[in-house]
């Protein structure tokens, strides 16, 4: 199938809250618009309510989406969008018989996978053979809650393929929803994910009843070991300046909605971690990722405060007002050095 | 005076908020700290009850602060703080013969003269020769009520004078209180000053009812617009994306403190800016500053969307949904331009 050919359908895949804002994005431009869960119930919910509740209350699913949960049920799609959190991508394809030959890839997915130590990106290469002419990344300050309710949001659609990134802010830009198109895949890559450990610590900051002079310091410092990585990882140092870096960082860092703020915001105020996540069906990006990019940047030699503050937290029960308090303590400098 | 030998006063002119938080963080480090307002009454309340409730409730003057409001009092202090209005600069040391001859000025004012369409260093330079070695601008996200609070705050002193710079570290840095240093005054007077505008435009979003998607966007791209203009007058790049850049925008365009998101909250509710400025005692200096940079920005020639719908807004009373429909419905393009 060429991408210049008539489309006239596309599947996401996850039924989580983001799966779901797209999926609706998606519905105004295309005919038919299937998205496919692993739960039957939620499947079951979308296709009678045309709600889902227990991910995105209050959402109205239009009547061209198709909930599905047969990987055989997407063979029609040439263009999937994924949704499922990092670390399940490379099984959960696999496991569910989705055929991803000849397919396009939209990640909406913000992690690094842990084993690998590396972006989605590779990880849809390594277990599934998709090349990266047929892989683009869609990220930004995008909120599901909001995307659904229509307020205009702006996000960045980078792919190696030009031609693929044009394609994806042709077809699923709305007068609400503005795709931006970039070159630059590592980069947004780099800069979604490691904002969910910066988040974390803009919890955590709000938590110990920390002011906005502080969180703007962690936010203004933790973008810029976030480039710090990414640009030794062979990125655009721009690009961190832009929707799926900044734009992104600073929405996830002050927004009430996010999960990752708020898993900081209950460490701050003196939970465990681990207790935290008992039971908790959502995943939350950050914690897998703090453990991940902690991990590479020993490995390649980064210095990256923020991010081995909350790894410290998260994983070795450190006391976040000591965390903090060792950050501030850092040497007076420069303010690039 | 050599600023090596050993300084042990330093004054603050302007005796608002921010003098105030100022002269409270100079007060640990130096022996007398003196502070410049014209309001007998606040000096009075400064001097007898060690407060200054209008200006800056709940802060608590030591007593090595004098408050002083004869320009003479000034005369055995090398070292001046400003925080006078930038507005108001040009002629308040005349008018309050404050002698500026040999004095080392570190500039904590945010905004451009609207007359010479320049920064606070040209001001000083062109209206009391205070030359580039002996001026440095203090900035970064700091609202003066959490520094009085003695909440952890981090900002930057630039002076092209780096030994300047240094002293001013040195000398002001308290364990809550980080300065750091750069060389690049343009950068952080330009970076501080417009962030005031694109508070106004992230209060407006807040006054529409819009959501944290819109709100990252404006902040992403107002850096970006920022950063265009900044490189034009000769600025590092990097400087936008440090504590008086992307630092004070953020604290600004989120925080419940800031005059300039609150002007824009009202404006976005539908009162007129004219109205609400009316019998208003505090200065809020984005105003200004909007029509400063918008008739700077025509004038080199350099693209400020954002800019220039506040200015429409508040100068020529453009409807504020049209002016940020304006803005979303701008072509789609690739994210660097």
């Amino acid at each position: 199938v060429e991408i210049t050919s008539k489309i006239d359908r596309i599947a996401v895949v996850g039924g989580g809250g983001w799966g779901s804002a797209l999926a609706i994005v998606a519905s105004q431009n295309f005919k038919v618009v299937k998205i496919f869960t692993r739960d039957a119930e939620v499947a079951e919910e979308i296709n009678t309510k045309r709600t889902n509740e227990c991910f995105i209350p209050g959402a109205v699913f239009p009547q061209n989406i198709i909930a599905v949960t047969e990987g055989k049920d997407l063979n029609d799609c040439t263009f999937l969008i994924n949704t499922v959190p990092s670390q399940f991508i490379k099984h959960h394809y696999t496991e569910k018989q989705i055929n991803l030959e000849n397919k396009y890839i939209i990640n909406g997915s913000k992690g690094i996978d842990t084993e690998l130590l590396s972006t989605i990106s590779k990880v849809f290469k390594k277990f599934y053979d998709v090349p990266k002419h047929r892989f683009a990344i869609l990220v930004g300050p995008s909120h599901a809650e909001e995307v659904v309710k229509g307020l205009p949001t702006t996000v960045v659609c980078a792919s190696q393929n030009m031609l693929f990134a044009l394609f994806v802010q042709e077809n699923l830009c709305t007068p609400a929803f503005r795709v931006y198109t970039s070159q630059d895949v590592i980069g947004c890559e780099i800069g979604s994910s490691i904002k969910n450990v910066i988040a974390i610590a803009a919890g955590i900051n709000d938590g110990l009843g920390l002011g906005d002079n502080t969180k703007a310091a962690l936010i203004t410092r933790g973008l810029a070991e976030i480039t710090r990585l990414g640009v030794a990882m062979g990125a655009s140092p721009q690009t961190f300046s832009g929707l799926s870096g900044l734009g992104d960082l600073v929405v996830t860092c002050n927004s009430i909605h996010s999960r990752n703020r708020g898993l900081g915001e209950r460490i701050g105020k003196g939970e465990k971690t681990s207790d935290i996540l008992k039971n908790q069906k959502i995943v939350v990006e950050g914690v897998e990722t703090a453990k991940a990019i902690f991990n590479l940047s020993q490995k390649i030699d980064i210095e990256m405060p923020i991010v081995e503050q909350v790894y410290r937290i998260i994983f070795e029960d450190k006391s976040p007002s000591l965390a903090l308090q060792d950050l501030m303590a850092r040497e007076s400098k420069s303010e690039w050095y």
